[in-house]
């Protein structure tokens, strides 16, 4: 059991280049009195000292155990959904069988971009088309008029016979229904001002098995690298993980508003190839998640110019399209960007990532998406193909939503009105939560918080001091874990520690989402600012 | 080029075992005198002869090409959606530019198991429940009544209660909604007779990536081996291949009605050990897929003891299991019978799937379904959790359907009378259309048919002439994707060689699914009767 613990402990730690970015100094560094004396850029702690291991016996009944399980599975972490998560589930099942066993009387999940989850409604539009579509049977009826707005049963009708047989419960074509992807094709094309083939759309169930498919195709073995931002969205790493590539960090720089910088880029991409990592990709998350920043165009060609020039496939995640909250910044698609460059399918490969996960609607459960994927050859784009058909495809509740994200009622529709209004009460909203949250964690003792221009979430850096780094060396996890769990169990708010999304080594941070409902935000804002004064009093050095 | 050429064929030729059946010695010969020199278990002829190489350039402008991919997804196959599949979709898009261009006006797939996308109704109380729990404001209406069963709407109730704050549009817990596992435990339990823990339920969209979670999990390196079913439905080949493992074939004997022997599993697993593979988990598919046996409950419990002895995990493939349609057999789950032979969670470790795309309702584009995980310690369960939850959740409709399949109108309820009959009626069809094809086939010179007991498909042999064999090779393809696309070319109905689901080497079948609608099965049999006779005359030796 200690071998294999030491074992993780070495792949994890080789596993990480460790190059520190440029601002890195400003940062204490990782305090070598701690028990925790080395480091990856995603926390190993819970791994090394915790659970699992903890309950392995060698006298198992079972045939699988941790032991023999594929490691990269063990190695994975998704913290989104990680440690914190969990004690918060078990508080919430305290409290409904214990009322009052709490300094608090509901739990507040912070920790990920859920909406609905907490109270948002869905667009009124999208829902009536989905039921119509769910059930055809109700187009056939007079009562339906009476329920349904008329643009809902006509898109309805038009989806259905979109629909090879009116099979709405049929397998689709493995990239999609083509009649939806013709509508979605043409809402990029009326995004982005450039053409969109309907046959470079594969739909899937959300965006998280696109991104899981690009990672499959590009990863040939441990040393294939893919070029993640640090902080980072961890379902990137979870899948570099499972497919055994390397990831190679590049760190957004927190002193410029999570900047984007070409020379780390290329810093970080020599580096990796003098290790002998054969670099295959570039993620860029834009808006940005944790860091909620908006890319400038003119980075944003720079950023094309560096995939072009080092044969780098562009994996743009712009699952938050929609969200941007300042007026100085506007969303421009890398594709958009790239064809206005005068870069066609030859000169850049290109994979968009999209979700109807986020933007306004926020339907998570519904588990649709889809990528764009331009620049591949086509005996390439063969194996991307069979890849989707190996599954059969996604969803088609999932297909018809995200192609009403990308053609929604239009002026003149019988839902417009009510559409636009929904939408942008929700935009409105999400944008006066963020700036109140930005400026409430700004207020803290030792706390910055960068703007949110985009996404869904804040990512503030606490500094803490070397009494807390100790406390928590001491319980065996990290400072920022530490922090979380302490939050929690003070006020019930759930926030996800950085570690879970990589920093700068010797920095901590946590991710906050700004979706909770209006109301309930000045409560969080005093809990929250109430705890943080007691512990930094507790562990004022 | 050739490099990758031959280094794929090596490959290819040493993951297949060739340990032949116990019945080979019945069938002919390989011919040594065809070009292909030698054969592994699934088609390698596609890969190695035709496209994706014959398109490779190596001053290719994408950095992306067939030879820098992961060599697995190159590797990777899946017939369902295959060669044929691809020529049938260009066919069909040909009869719409040139009507009449072709001998037959329409193509009728007989490659999937899509009951829907050929004309089967969906079960109207499951799209009512679906409908409404889509668009929850409608349970508020009055007009809904009119419009909605009874039953319908209570239930519709039930479910939006079930999920927490009524959002459907949430992502849910990883495993899925609790109030719904809770209804799903509850209708595995009425179906075996014994105790089903909701937190043993793992939903997922469809049962293919709950197949790949576990093949992820299970499978370290090319050295773990999976126990897998000859002839057997090639997502399982195509997961072990992605995942890297390598497929232990075991022979469903033919002459038995494609029975499962344990002496075979037994020599299969031997061989593959004395050759250093470590063996993880067997793959049983009952009912059968593509060979429709239905297992007696004393096999199932000598499989049972076979993978206790050997501690192996039972992989049951069980989404079959309503499509049962003769009446000396009864599906039974693994589950029911490990657990009436005394076995708990200690004792047996196993994965039961099952997909509501199957059964009656073949709702197979709503991507829900679920695997049942019992006899797993805490801490790999946790891992499969961890699986899970990077995923994020499946996709709510599903989740809903999923429960409801499992938990249909009961007697007394509104719905329960047009549900019976609705259900009633397509099983009974099915079972007449899979009696007419299995008759048809049989009396088709060189062709022998075993019964459909279960699932959707046949799998006939079918005995080529040295003539048709060598012509084949003289297009470099196998004998049995010649026969099929010959038929397709002649009849425009597409089946799937059997060389896509592995066969005794030398023999050859093709998979014809039972689901064409009733009125179009006589047109079938007879343009493939009249086909299946002029191919026999001209290649007859």
């Amino acid at each position: 059991m200690r071998k294999i613990a030491a074992d993780r402990f070495r792949r994890l730690f080789n596993r990480s280049l460790l190059l520190l970015p440029r601002h890195s100094h400003n940062h204490p560094p990782f305090p070598a009195s701690s028990s925790i004396s080395s480091h990856s850029l995603f926390s190993p702690y819970r791994f090394l000292f915790s659970t699992p291991f903890s309950s392995m016996a060698s006298d198992s009944p079972f045939p699988v155990t941790a032991q023999n399980i594929n490691p990269k599975v063990l190695e994975c972490e998704y913290a989104v959904r990680g440690e914190v998560v969990t004690l918060a589930q078990n508080l919430q099942k305290d409290l409904q069988a214990n009322p009052g066993s709490h300094p608090f009387d509901e739990i507040l999940y912070c920790n990920i971009g859920n909406p609905q989850s907490l109270g948002q409604a869905p667009i009124t539009f999208f829902r009536e088309v989905l039921a119509l579509s769910d059930h055809p049977a109700l187009l056939d009826k007079s009562e339906t008029q009476g329920l349904f707005s008329a643009d809902a049963i006509e898109r309805a009708w038009q989806i259905v016979e979109q629909i090879p047989g009116r099979a709405t419960g049929a397998y689709s074509h493995s990239q999609g229904v083509k009649g939806l992807r013709d509508t979605i094709a043409a809402g990029i094309e009326e995004r982005d001002g450039f053409p969109c083939n309907p046959d470079d759309i594969f739909m899937t169930d959300g965006a998280s098995p696109a991104v899981h498919n690009m990672m499959q195709l590009l990863i040939r073995s441990e040393n294939d690298g893919i070029l993640c931002p640090i902080p980072q969205y961890p379902l990137y790493s979870a899948s570099i993980t499972l497919h055994g590539g390397f990831l190679v960090p590049y760190y957004l720089d927190e002193a410029t508003g999570w900047g984007l910088e070409i020379p780390e880029l290329k810093k970080q991409l020599e580096a990796a190839k003098s290790k002998g990592i054969s670099v295959r990709a570039l993620v860029v998350i834009n808006p940005g998640n944790p860091t909620g920043q908006v890319l400038a165009e003119e980075n944003q060609r720079n950023i094309v110019d560096f995939c072009k020039q080092e044969g780098l496939v562009l994996l743009a995640d712009e699952v938050y399209q929609e969200n941007v909250y300042v007026p100085e910044k506007k969303f421009h698609s890398f594709k958009k960007v790239s064809r206005s460059m005068g870069y066609g399918e030859n000169d850049i490969t290109l994979v968009s990532f999209q979700s109807v996960s986020k933007g306004y609607h926020g339907e998570c459960g519904k588990r649709g998406g889809y990528m764009e994927v331009t620049g591949f050859s086509a005996d390439v784009r063969e194996q991307i193909y069979k890849m989707a058909s190996v599954n059969l495809c996604s969803n088609i509740s999932g297909q018809i939503l995200a192609s009403l994200v990308m053609s929604p009622p239009k002026v003149g529709d019988e839902s417009y009105e009510s559409y636009m209004a929904e939408k942008g009460n929700i935009l409105e909203s999400l944008a006066r939560r963020a700036k109140t949250l930005e400026d409430a964690f700004n207020k803290l003792e030792g706390v910055t918080c960068n703007k949110a221009e985009g996404a869904m979430y804040l990512f503030p850096q606490i500094r803490l001091s070397q009494k807390a780094i100790k406390a928590a060396g001491d319980e065996n996890t990290s400072p920022d874990n530490f922090y979380c769990k302490r939050l929690l169990n003070a006020t019930g708010v759930v926030v996800v520690p950085g570690s879970g999304f990589g920093q700068v080594p010797g920095t901590w941070h946590f991710r906050c989402t700004i979706l909770p409902q209006e109301e309930k935000i000045p409560a969080i804002v005093s809990r929250l600012t109430e705890f943080h004064e007691k512990f930094m009093d507790e562990f004022r050095d």
